[in-house]
């Protein structure tokens, strides 16, 4: 098909398999780990993760398994991400959170695993926050940046598809933060 | 955000649930029948299937359930597939498959009932096939047409996922065919 190779690139099918036990992917090629450390500068309570770094030796806070696939329109990249279960004072663990490149580019995420929000904001400071159980199925909507938050006792684990031409851009989210937090109050979790 | 509304349309987060016991979509607003009438000219056995047809009542052959989202580059389609088992002849059950009509897009397809196959072809006459059962995702690779095929016993229910900007192209695979079919034989599937 040599008439497409200058669009996206041809490659052959394959299968992954999510295990719904362990509720890890089998076949990925890529393992991102997220210490806690790279959560500096997100969190009300910052003395609260210092200590969390210190006692911990920097412990695991969120991590994703891929498989490469081509990062070009027409492709779909997906992901399994973990976040760890925990409290930084009374703030939920959560992820830094991120915008797509292509701000007009949306996300799936089904979470298989755990309890939490997908929390969202556009750059206009509209904000949402969905929440997920195992089989909630979030639309992150195109222009949305969103983050996850684990609001239970386990890992909160969820699969997420998104278009291979979306890229990422953590650092917009990291200027402006979120308009909201979540956080841990007796009887219910507050978002404020 | 006036500045993107000449590109996609910014619509608002949503959550739809995948019962994972009953595998049906709850919060879906599209339900697509597909009867077995619609499959005239898809198997090998045409009288087989006239003979599903009468005797069945024209019964239903695969299903899909969806949740109404732009069709429009960037926003990301998902649907849920569910296809009947059965034999016509000794063909397994099975959908008319299909191109994109943008060619160079993929789609996901996640397992989560039964068994069978995705089956797919390029243009130019390459082929495929991928063994699902529960927990496979099969990745169908942009230009490759794709079609799913139940071996087992209960529904093969899948969760797809597929850029927004797709599009389906049932015409050019009825005209062209699979090189392949799958067969039901004693002891394992022939695919040939």
């Amino acid at each position: 098909m040599s008439y497409l190779k200058n669009e996206t690139r041809l490659i052959n099918p394959f299968t992954v398999t999510i295990d719904f036990a362990e509720n890890i992917m089998l076949g990925a090629d890529v393992h991102n780990e997220r210490k806690a450390s790279v959560m500096r500068g997100y969190y009300k309570d910052s003395a609260a993760l210092e200590k969390i770094i210190t006692d911990g030796n920097d412990p695991l806070h969120y991590e994703t398994f891929e498989k490469h696939v081509p990062e070009e329109y027409g492709h779909l990249l997906f992901c399994i991400s973990k976040i760890q279960p925990g409290l930084v004072g009374n703030e939920f663990f959560m992820t830094k959170g991120h915008y797509h490149t292509r701000v007009n580019t949306g996300e799936i995420y089904f979470c298989l695993q755990g309890q939490g929000y997908m929390v969202m904001k556009t750059p206009s400071g509209d904000f949402d926050a969905q929440k997920m159980t195992r089989g909630s199925m979030v639309y992150v909507p195109p222009y949305w940046g969103h983050r996850s938050v684990n609001t239970g006792t386990e890992p909160l684990t969820m699969f997420c598809v998104y278009p291979g031409d979306a890229g990422h851009n953590y650092g917009d989210i990291e200027i402006e933060g979120f308009p909201k937090r979540v956080y841990a109050r007796k009887g219910s979790d507050l978002i404020e």
